[in-house]
């Protein structure tokens, strides 16, 4: 989408090789211009898929998801995360790694909320090592349901993840597809 | 709001004197026609109010105040939770004490992007105590921005924080104001 790719170069910050801030305009100050168009070239893309719910993770997929999710008219649920395993019963639950943070968390829903017979767009801002995108298929394939594909808002290209996860089947949509990036030079995939 | 009532009347659960479980509608899983109407109508409540930027605080508030947000065309800021005291300085911080889990933790925003010069709507999903809220108009404070006013999806009057925040001058709209609340019965303030 030519209008994040545009709000990368003017906005986003490369602070090393695989680090960009973008919390001017997606992650924690959002501009609701560009949430608004993305919800709708999200929608654009998965026209017709008969999608019936939008999942995510806290916080920051959330804000797309919701942009996505009314544009779309589907109802969106958010995976919560949790430091510790003791969660109640009435729970899907798969464990996460997160870098960043070099820790494990686990990524939480209720059973209630997801089924068997829906059919799943996954929605998040960053996809780079895949590990959070894992967590979220995991938890629909414990309920039963499709993952019909995935929705993001800027994908690192070369973290891979993103490409391995295609290989295996998986349809992932970027917004805005980063091949390359140094303080010099962000190169988006064409 | 009318269809936020009718909803809570619905599909809201009173677990408890004070526990409203909401997390098929409002919490967890987005009925995403209500959040659309929801911004809509926190955009009329606050027409001509000339607001510059809408604060909310992860997770739960983030999906409002995208709608809102959208719906305004101003950007939407989310205060982010920290248990630990450890961040960087470039921030604006205040503690808030958590009833439901019984410790204390800091909201955080980045000095980057709250100003003096802006006018600050503060959104949530809940207002009881108000301590989330206590810590949001701290952080407007501390950036010497005017908290121009506050929209609330459900307010649990009962809690009392609400009134003690009017009669301090802090102008709060809730989209739905329960009065009271049992098993058998849910009273809407009129």
């Amino acid at each position: 989408m030519k209008q994040m790719e545009e709000m990368i170069l003017r906005e986003g910050q490369v602070l090393s090789d695989d680090i960009l801030k973008v919390g001017s305009f997606l992650n924690q100050n959002i501009d609701t211009d560009l949430l608004y168009a993305t919800g709708n070239e999200i929608a654009r893309l998965y026209e017709g898929c008969e999608i019936t719910k939008i999942l995510t993770i806290e916080a920051s997929g959330i804000a797309i998801a919701a942009a996505a999710g009314m544009a779309m008219g589907v109802p969106v649920l958010f995976a919560k995360k949790h430091r510790t395993s003791n969660v109640d019963g009435n729970t899907y639950t798969a464990s996460v790694h997160s870098f960043t943070h070099n820790e494990d968390y686990n990524v939480i829903v209720s059973r209630d909320y997801l089924h068997s017979d829906d059919k799943v767009l996954l929605v998040d801002d960053f996809l780079a090592n895949g590990h959070a995108l894992r967590g979220l298929i995991a938890l629909c394939d414990q309920a039963g349901a499709e993952v019909t594909g995935v929705a993001i808002a800027i994908e690192k290209c070369f973290a891979g993840a993103g490409d391995k996860l295609r290989a295996e089947g998986v349809r992932i949509e970027s917004l805005a597809a980063i091949e390359s990036m140094s303080r010099e030079k962000i190169v988006f995939r064409s």
